[in-house]
């Protein structure tokens, strides 16, 4: 008899047919777990009035900590969609995407950010949403740098800084040595 | 018993603890398949001479017609490395990426390609890897338009011809109506 204790997932490495590198499979039911890199999508969003937009993180990693709002782009979404859905989710927040900012690539996470310039549509009717501890809008001079949660939010910070006055540019990237 | 035919995966759709969408879980083990939308990576190479690299198709989908050298990027990978190693796998050639070309995001088939413009470094050395049966080095009049593969091929070559004096510019993204 199989106990449902047997039946948690249970996977070891190896090459499946036709494959060219070692995958997690599970030894159960023969499941190939194919691990491909996730893409975060968010926005540095910005009110009318130039302050940006940051949300207290109420989850770890990095909870109590400041971040963008942003996550996983889900399936069957365009990455502009997935960050508008983003910052629905954690500050109510409306935005019209104007741009992408920049591109950063985490290999050590598996991850690829599609970071976007945005507008702040409804900035007297945002609040927190369920990943969210906190909310606010601040100007530039007022960021938080020692609480931000993230490299890449530094990065995205500074990259919407130097470009805000320009309408086409190439997005930014990781800074150097920055991974 | 549970036999080996019991064992093959079987999922369900179901709203785990904590989740707000649906999601695959398998009914033997409860493994959770989150699916992202995945990372394609892929560049324009052009060779010293202005001509283009193109691979015909080895295998389904689109046997047959012509694509750009491509393919889903690997965990631990930074999208250049992607790129370069696609190129490498499919005509063994080297490239040198320039910059990002275009950022195409096709969530019918829940993708997002990053596509790259690159230099080709060994243009005498190229040769079909094992999803390639046929390589060719093409000038732009002579790209054989109806016999590409997809229609982000067309929209990347598109890019590449209308930017290809440019050195900093935004990434193209999907043309107008175009998913």
């Amino acid at each position: 008899m199989v106990t449902s204790e047997d039946m948690t997932p249970s996977f070891s490495r190896k090459i499946p047919d036709g494959d060219d590198r070692e995958r997690s499979v599970c030894r159960h039911c023969g499941f190939i777990d194919y691990q491909n890199p996730r893409i975060v999508v968010g926005s540095v969003v910005v009110a009318g009035d130039g302050r940006l937009l940051l949300c207290k993180r109420a989850i770890e990693p990095r909870k109590g900590f400041w971040t963008l709002p942003a996550g996983y782009l889900e399936t069957g979404e365009a990455p502009e969609e997935g960050a508008m859905r983003e910052a629905r989710e954690e500050a109510n927040a409306e935005l019209k995407i104007d741009r992408l900012l920049a591109i950063y690539s985490i290999p050590r996470i598996s991850q690829v950010q599609l970071l976007y310039r945005a507008e702040l549509l409804n900035k007297d009717k945002i609040s927190p949403g369920p990943e969210s501890a906190d909310l606010k809008l601040v100007p530039w001079r007022d960021i938080p740098w020692p609480e931000l949660a993230f490299p890449s939010v530094v990065w995205a910070l500074n990259a919407w800084n130097e470009s805000k006055e320009e309408a086409a540019f190439a997005p930014y990237t990781n800074p150097q040595g920055g991974l």
